[in-house]
């Protein structure tokens, strides 16, 4: 659960559909740590069984824009939809981390249903939000961990993979997720306003414009 | 790199193969901490480029008798030849955790190998050392990174994977490494001895014993 827009949906969907939902937030010394806060509220807002922040080594990712140590920029105004380039905000490995922590939580609680808000736009050149990514990781899943080998695997549940954005936020809000307490923004300022102009904000806008639904993100300026 | 006789010989490999060997050692409160040091001193004894601790969140693994806040016990004496059991000692998802920081850290530092001391006789019902474990991890690698999606995937080198346990340390001895810097009991006492008896201990003993090399192991009785 990272406070922004498709983990919230994701975890609205599987309260609705009768899971007790653990959620996990990791933490990485992302520029955008106010997310932490933001997935906090959101989780108290959908209502979850339990929530659970886990610090990962920052060092291990330090290749990244998005972790604030590595001093690289945050590309701006890039041209996402149509570049087939890996972005610099690409966290090394992040989502297979995300779903290894999260294989290893629901042995310890008993859980063989993990939820993961990837999907297309999202992808924007990131390799870990495929669903082949996805199919390969539930197939090491299964042979890799005491539940596999006792014959009751995981399902890794990604039902947000090929839905628009604007799908999804049209789709949580029939839901009742409330989008003002999530964040997007990859690089936001000091008050945690979004800057409007980095890829995170510009596939928000976009999405909130094509869902016809007001947009009740805080930015920095009307730009 | 555990500071046990596994990861040690395959760092001595990989830097006898000519590799620029940058290890990685795990603290997820372990009952058997002491290897921590272990693996400095291993690492030093090898003579390996970079080393780094990676903290894990223990909450995660809190089912698992390894994890001394678990409260449970470690099994001592139990017929590990001969049990299609997974032991107490299985920490969730260990491996696919260990492997997934690997990739991210490889990707980070441009690493494309890793190594692991994965092997038959420590698999010992544990289902992250079976090679079809390993297989379908190296190809979810391939699909979920920016080295895979860029043509260059990973190698997962797992060279003991086959090796009985006085193979290897018949192989690290005439390659070598120095075993009396490493551990493998689960439950030494507070000066750092062997217990002897659990199953880690007594696969130790049968390597040495069965490699005709004399066990350097400080234990805690001559039992």
């Amino acid at each position: 659960m990272s406070g922004g827009i498709d983990s919230a949906t994701v975890a609205m969907m599987a309260v609705r559909q009768g899971f007790s939902v653990h959620a996990i937030t990791f933490s990485y010394g992302q520029r955008h740590a106010i997310e932490i806060d933001c997935a906090r509220r959101v989780a108290a807002q959908i209502g979850i069984a339990g929530h659970i922040v886990i610090d990962l080594n920052h060092a291990v990712f330090a290749s990244s824009s998005l972790v604030a140590e590595s001093g690289i920029p945050v590309p701006h105004g890039r041209d996402y939809a149509h570049s087939a380039d890996i972005p610099s905000t690409y966290v090394p490995a992040r989502n297979i981390l995300f779903l290894s922590y999260a294989l290893a939580y629901g042995e310890t609680v008993g859980a063989h249903d993990i939820f993961i808000g990837v999907n297309a736009i999202d992808y924007s050149g990131y390799p870990d939000c495929r669903p082949e990514f996805i199919e390969a990781f539930a197939r090491m899943a299964d042979l890799g961990t005491r539940s596999g080998a006792e014959g009751r695997g995981f399902v890794i549940h990604a039902p947000l993979v090929d839905m628009t954005k604007a799908e999804i936020i049209a789709h949580g809000h029939a839901l009742g997720v409330d989008y003002s307490l999530t964040h997007s923004c990859y690089d936001p300022d000091r008050e945690g306003r979004s800057c409007g102009t980095c890829d995170s904000c510009r596939i928000r806008r976009a999405g909130f414009s094509d869902a016809h639904l007001a947009d009740p993100t805080r930015y920095r300026s009307a730009s």
